[in-house]
């Protein structure tokens, strides 16, 4: 959604970042990661794909006192489904071996979150499963990737002690100077979406991903292209006009 | 005591903070302490007092592959006695209320311990037990009051979340703590220009630029896109076998 219906401020529910938690399993860590981000007063989280369901006694019993941030809950089938509303995603992963997307701190990213937020936007942090943490496919949706700076020897962070620590930093960063906000318009995650889906559709029929064994991966780093470049709104027109004009070309025979 | 016996440089185990826990109740806290502070790099634990006695199975059970904090871990009687070798000592505690003990952030806390240690000197970090937190005490033992900055709405955490809070902040602000810009590999000037070449010709012949009065500005915009995006060589050849393949599918026919 490119800033035009961001008046519906009461659903989104105000200036902060979304925590939203990937295909968790236990209630418990749900419940727990509620309360990490009360704590540092952050109040809106999403699912995706939940392993037991949605709402999930475990979790309510977990979140205890942070129950009102388990309330406005918003349960997704899919990640695109989840931050199709959004103007700029982080991933929090390890540091990946095989994608070129920009890695940053927790630090840096609230910081960026601020400074997004301020400027009207809308913000989510992807936090992984308990134990397989995010998807090569979630990664690839986001614009930018967190790393907690953790020991290299020892890194065993659980997801509601990730989520602690970035809703810490947020709230740590909340009467520090903001980082002014990029003044170039950014393209929404929707935009982006459908902007990968027309490259995917165009190019599948022109034969584009071959051979099959190596389609998958094309279309990963496809995506997690797009996900990367700075798109404003205009950029992904000129995208989609040049993708329609190669199939009026086509078809003028 | 007062720097005189800095030279049991092994026994204190490096310059690092030491963690304080007063009065532990459950071994899964220790534990839990054990690896939220491993997760940051910091060793060295104290125990003052822990109600099951020590070692504690639990704990060590909670600790798993940070056991080695747990097998370095010392225990004393008193808080008094814990902190006997140090030169300087913080105390975490919500913000007191008749006290006029300094009150700093975990933030700049673990900043002055830097510098602290940096000059040789040792310094310790007091926790309270899981409900009751520290006695008043144990605060007046303290050089200085560390208060993590919650939602005076939702103040709830627990004695490993602080612990791992502290270690994070520790952490952050060490060389560890930043992440290094990822090497992603940038195409060239020389590569991007011939890519924008290969866009023109074919967009040119497809038609694309239309109608031929906004021809110029379409290319320079067009242009402008590619140079601003942070492609990668590999994003670039994409985009060339993409260009190609929509030529074999019009001349496929």
């Amino acid at each position: 959604m490119s800033g035009t219906d961001h008046q519906a401020q009461d659903d989104w529910g105000g200036p902060q970042p979304v925590m939203v938690l990937v295909g968790p399993q236990m209630g418990e860590n749900i419940g727990a990661a509620a309360r990490g981000m009360l704590n540092f007063g952050l109040e809106h989280m999403r699912l995706v794909a939940p392993r037991d369901g949605w709402p999930n006694p475990a979790a309510t019993a977990t979140a205890s006192g942070a129950a009102r941030v388990l309330d406005k809950v918003g349960v997704f089938d899919t990640t695109a489904g989840a931050i199709g509303d959004m103007d700029y995603v982080y991933a929090t992963t390890a540091r990946p071996r095989d994608m070129t997307t920009r890695v940053v701190t927790p630090e840096q990213a609230m910081g960026e979150a601020r400074a997004l937020i301020a400027d009207g936007k809308r913000v989510g942090v992807l936090f992984g499963a308990e134990r397989a943490g995010l998807e090569n496919a979630d990664i690839a949706l986001a614009n930018a990737i967190v790393t907690v700076p953790v020991n290299p020897g020892f890194a065993s962070l659980n997801l509601a002690q990730c989520v602690l620590l970035t809703a810490y930093e947020w709230r740590r960063q909340s009467e520090e100077g903001v980082i002014e906000a990029p003044e170039i318009p950014q393209a929404s995650q929707i935009e982006v979406e459908k902007l990968y889906t027309h490259f995917e559709e165009r190019l599948e029929v022109a034969g584009f991903f071959f051979p099959e064994t190596k389609a998958a991966s094309m279309k990963l780093h496809l995506r997690n292209m797009l996900s990367r470049m700075p798109l404003t709104p205009q950029d992904v027109q000129i995208f989609h006009g040049m993708l329609r004009q190669f199939v009026r070309w086509k078809t003028r025979g």
